[in-house]
This record gives C-alpha cells, structure tokens and sequence, in this order.
C-alpha cells in the first residue's frame, strides 16, 4: 500500500508548498527573481563568525558538542532578556525566553499546545504563508482581520473577538509579511487596548523590526504591555538564516513553560554551537553598525524598486512603500489575477510570489509579493521592466490598456 | 485566564517529563548519576571539529550562513545514501534522506504524517520514553510486544500485527534503550517475515549501532530487506549529541517526500553549518578510528559497572550483559520498586532511571536503567557500591534479606 493511503487527516491534504515550488523555479540561474525572501548574502557577518566560532571552541571546550538544555544556552537566553528589558523596561530573565530552530519553529510549537481540531487562529488578511503552513498541520479554523495602510482594521478586530472564543492571535505588526505595511504607533495603541479586554493570546512576530530604514522603532503591541502575549525574535533577518536562530519572549513564563515541553518532544533541542557562536559575535562586534550596514544596502534596494516600478509598471498598478523590511505588496488593476501572470513572467525570465498563498481560500487575487533584498540593482530595474511588460500584456488580455 | 486552561487536548496532559526532573537533580555534581544517556565529552573530536569549522567558512563562504533546502545539505545526504548503498547494496540517493534535528525530530515527524487521535503504533516493551514523549502528541493508541533476550517475542508480534490496523511500528533493535538489548541475527529474520505480510511502516532507530564493543554488526531489519520501512540514523552518539544531526533514510522516497513537507512546516530545516562540519570532518578523518576507541572506552566503563554489580548488587538483583550501546537494564527481585529506591539512592548521592516511564501504564516496576558512558571507573565503582546499599536497604523494607 502507498504512504498517501496511510496519511493523517492533517497530512493528507498537504501539496508541496507553493513557495517551495516556486523557489524551486527561481534557483534557475537565467532567471530573476523576486519570489525568495532571502537576506542578501553581502550582509552575512563570515570572517567576524569565524573568529567567534575558533574563540568558543577554545572557551567552552567539549561542554559545546554535548547535551544542552532544551530551553537554549543560559547565556543566550539571558543575553536576549536583557536586551528586552531594556527596550520594555519590564525585567526578564533567562526563564522569559525559548530558543527556538528559527521562528518558523515558534510557529509549530504554539499552535501544538493551544489548538484543538476547529479551535480559532485569528490572522491579518493577508498573512504570512509559511505561518498558515505550520498552523494548519492542527486544523484550527481561522478569522481574519484587514490590514490596512495604518494597521489592523479595529471594527473588525472587535468584532472578530467579540464573537469568537479565539485561542490565539497571529500578528506581524512591522513590515509585514507580505505586504511591507507597518501599524502606526496610534494603531498598535488601540490594539493592544482592544486585545486587553479580551481572553486571547498575542503571538507578535518581530523577524524584521530592526530592518527599519527611516523613522523610529515603535514599541510591541504586547511585550512590555499585556503578559498575555509573546514576541518572536530571530536573527535570520540581522545576522545568518542559515544557523536557525530565533527565540521566543514572553511575560508569562507558564507559557514558555509548556513551550518549553514541546520543544523537549520535538527535538531535545537546537544546536549549541551557533547560538554560542552568535552570543560571542553579539558581545565582541557592533551589531547596531552592522544592522544599519544591512538597512543602508536594503534602502537602497527598496527604493531602486519602487523607483522602476514607477518608471516601468503601467498606470492602474500600485504598490505599498514599506519603511524597512524585505517585501514591497503589488496591487494589479481589478480583475487581473497575479496567478495569472507567472507564464508571463517566466517566458520573461523574471519571478515574484502571487498573492493567492497569502490568503485563505481566496484565489485569481490582483496581488503580488516583491522581493528587494536578493538582487542588484541594475538586476532590479530589469526585472522590474521586464514584470511591466508581462503585466502590460495580462491586462490587455483582461481588455484593460 | 491562565495558559493552562488554554492548554490544547494533547497538552493539558502533559507534566515535565520524567528524564527531565531526574537530570536536573543529577547536575548536581555532588551525586554520581547513571541517570543520563551522555555520551563521554572525551569521545568529543574537538580539535578536529575547529579545524573543519574553518575549513568550511573558507570553502562555502556566505552560502553557509544563507536558507538551504529543508532535506539538508545535498552533498551530506549523497555522503549518507553512499554510506547506507554500501552496507545494503541498495542504490540509494540524497532523495532517499532527510536531514533532521537529531533523530528526536523524526519522532515527532513521523507521527505527524501518519497519526490520527486514537491509531494504533506498535512499540517494544519496554521502550524508549522520548519517543514516548514525541508519539503521545498526536495522542494514539498504542500496543506493545515483549523485547525477550534474542529479540521480540514472535507471537504477541504475530497477534497484535494480525488483531490490529497500526499505522506504523517503532522498534530499537541494537543496544536498544532502556535494556542494551540486541535482537539476534535470527529473531531479525523472523520479525522482516512476518512484518512483510503486514501493512505496517517500520522506525527503525538506530542510535547506537556503531557502539558495538564486540561481536558484528547485525543487518537492518528494515532497510535494505522492506521498502516500507526506515532507519532513524543519528551522529549523537559518534561524534557530538550538541550538534543535533540526526537523518531518515527510506527506500521508500515518497515517505521521505511527506516527511519533508513535515519538516519544512516545523523549521524550515536543519541548521547548515554543522551539516558542512561533520560532512567535511567524515571526509577528512579516520572515523571508524574513532568510533572504535569510543567503543574500547565504552567497553571498559561496561565491564566495570558490571563487575562492579557482581560485586556489590545483592543476591536476586539481575541485569543484561550488553555488547555495546549505553546502558544496562537492572532487574530488582519481584516486588521491589525502583521508584521506591529513589530517595534511598538520593541520600548516597547516586541516581539511576527507575524503569517507570519506559513502559505505559505499569508502575512500581522493579528495573532501572543505568548508563555507564559518562562516569570514570573509580566513580562507577563507588556509584555501584552506594547503590548497593540502597538497594538492599529497600529490598530489607520489603522483608527480603
């Protein structure tokens, strides 16, 4: 008998990711690609990691190939507490904080210990899609609320939490996966005063917080406010993804407790040697330095794609100016699918993420997800042109000029 | 509201594992602890494993620290498929492997993919209790066969295989854990016939295969013999536990394909560079060198701790002889609980795992596991002599003399 007929009822409605078959496309070398969300590799701190890496070995010894405790490095753990203790001014310690295979892995353990089959998720509209991907393997039910400009939609946050009995609550509230988009300082006031009325858990996820290229960081919607809540840190975005490095905040230390225990279930837990690795290239570099390297670089970036996008994309397109982050949101004229699109696209040598994945059971949506960080900038202003025609002729064939 | 009424039905359950209060008691570094399943720090190839780190932040450069593919790094899996081809004389490929976060994440995967609420898995008794932990998530029902001497007992296998529908079966053929048991050439073959005429999955977990003090290495039950089976493979054990690389191999490739999707919802994937590291240390040292003073290391502390037993156990205690692996499964006369010997134990400041946790449901069992890796001798021989005393103060309380 096959697997498929073995399959669980989670499992066996799964297809290989959208994004992982179209990144699959895009490590084509002849093509151009937006569709990844990829740091770029220039901000990559390589020789400062090497000499971290020789100096712990010959600091910590054996002690760094052995069992280590599943929460993380007590060192680590404190050094982030202590990092946000400073920002809130609320005192943790090591005991706020889980670290995690990267946030992704937050995302797997935090459904795992609320949801029942049909328990409620509430999530923006649109949302990240690898977070629908590690929620849906415990078939929650979900209810959205619109992210606009400014943030969430507060008439439907209200009503989303009057009338459901929600276990928890997705957010992204700083250049949103997908669409850039930032909730202003007046809007994260007003959330947070909603949710405070509620019995509903915040997961705030911060991956590109400190990716701001203008402006002042805002503060946590939860964290610092409501103990209610929890923050997903990494360092993906400001130092290496590949070395799977997030952690996991939170006031309520019941709550990182039970986190905790299902991370012992799911892998002991993750590798030492990095996170030893990043706490000495954390204390002994200019980290904030090295943040505004990366932030001047991907700056530069946005705004050589927005620049393009004005100059090449055909009237009736618009697109979100993100303040920092890594994604710039498409909006294609009414009726034009971005779906649609990807032939088009690809016959061109050029790839971007259609909107479609970032909603739930929405399709032939006008959207697309743009990419900045991966690629140069004379890659970027032809890729872009080349987007612009292949959009020019899916709206001619939708009968729009 | 508190977390814990928030607590999804698979965790409401849950208290902090056993394993994990018993070596929170054994950091204590007055106590002498068997409790632990440590590999000995001295097998650590420290010095080999810094000059492979700088080895490969020269030769992959940024890419190390960049997101790569959830099955793992692809020139790792090819190294471990050539490895697998040659012991099986199956041709496998890096598409028969998957990279996981020590082999605990393929027990938490595995289950995932296949368990709904209340399916049957099948497992030894008694078993190893992490896996325990990861199976009990997905909340199935279980049936177990007894693990004799030589081997599984062949009827209840027979009988349980032909009265139920289990999704998959999970056995620890070598040095299993908690007993040190090896299950003979014989019973091998017998369990892949009657397996073969089932549709049943067969884990395979072989941590401690390589551990082999005297005696050849069996043949795989699986692997090599039924496409509808794997082997849990893990570097824990000979080279570092810290560095959580564990791998999946399967002939059977869309297992491996679902496990991956599995994977990609839980981290992404594996962290890299210890991937690159261990790839590239393999490579470049005499690894069966090694392992083999690993194992003369190991075989020592055995002999030491089982003479030691001879010496200092009372009359009615009895325990396996392993030929490798970590551990020996002690057996108190009948009705003497080693969860009753804990304080007694504590207060000579000696700790061992009472035998508990390792089966479902039964309680007050009279065996123990001890592990002998991670002690000198002389403190073995101490540990043994304590818990001698323990034990026969227990046995004393029970009225035998």
């Amino acid at each position: 008998m096959s697997i498929k007929d073995k399959l669980s009822e989670a499992y066996a409605p799964v297809v290989p990711s959208f994004i992982a078959q179209i990144l699959k496309v895009a490590t084509d070398p002849t093509i151009i690609s937006f569709a990844g969300g990829l740091p770029n590799p220039m901000s990559f701190p390589v020789e400062d990691f090497k000499v971290s890496l020789n100096r712990i070995v010959d600091e910590y010894g054996p002690a760094l190939f052995q069992y280590g405790n599943t929460a993380g490095l007590k060192a680590f753990r404190e050094y982030l507490a202590d990092k946000h203790s400073k920002e809130t001014g609320i005192p943790f310690t090591y005991e706020n904080v889980l670290i995690v295979t990267g946030s992704q892995q937050a995302l797997d353990l935090i459904p795992r210990i609320f949801i029942n089959k049909g328990d409620t998720i509430i999530v923006e509209r649109p949302s990240y899609l690898g977070a629908f991907q590690a929620f849906d393997q415990y078939q929650p039910s979900y209810l959205t609320v619109d992210l606009n400009e400014d943030g969430l939609d507060l008439e439907q946050l209200e009503q989303v939490l009057s009338t459901s009995n929600a276990k928890f609550m997705y957010l992204i509230p700083s250049f949103q996966n997908p669409t850039g988009l930032t909730y202003s300082d007046e809007n994260r006031v007003k959330v947070r005063e909603i949710l405070s009325r509620y019995d509903v858990f915040l997961v705030e996820d911060d991956p590109y917080g400190d990716l701001r290229y203008e402006g002042k960081k805002p503060e946590n919607i939860g964290l610092g406010h409501l103990k209610n809540s929890c923050v997903l840190g990494t360092f993906s975005k400001v130092a290496t993804p590949g070395a799977r490095v997030g952690y996991v905040i939170s006031e309520d230390k019941e709550f990182i407790h039970y986190l905790t225990m299902a991370k012992e279930a799911s892998d002991l837990h993750s590798n030492i040697l990095v996170q030893a690795m990043l706490l000495d290239y954390l204390k002994n570099n200019d980290q904030p330095a090295h943040v505004q390297k990366i932030t001047e670089l991907y700056k530069t970036q946005a705004h050589a794609m927005m620049d393009a996008m004005d100059e090449f994309f055909p009237d009736g397109v618009t697109f979100t100016h993100p303040q920092g982050g890594m994604f710039i949101w498409v909006t294609l004229p009414e009726g034009v699918s971005s779906i649609k699109l990807i032939d088009r696209a690809l016959a061109r040598k050029v790839m971007f993420v259609p909107g479609d994945p970032f909603y739930l059971g929405e399709h032939d949506t006008n959207k697309m997800r743009m990419n900045f960080t991966n690629a140069d900038i004379p890659t970027i202003r032809e890729g872009i042109k080349r987007l612009g025609e292949a959009i020019r002729e899916e709206m001619a064939a939708c009968g729009l000029e």
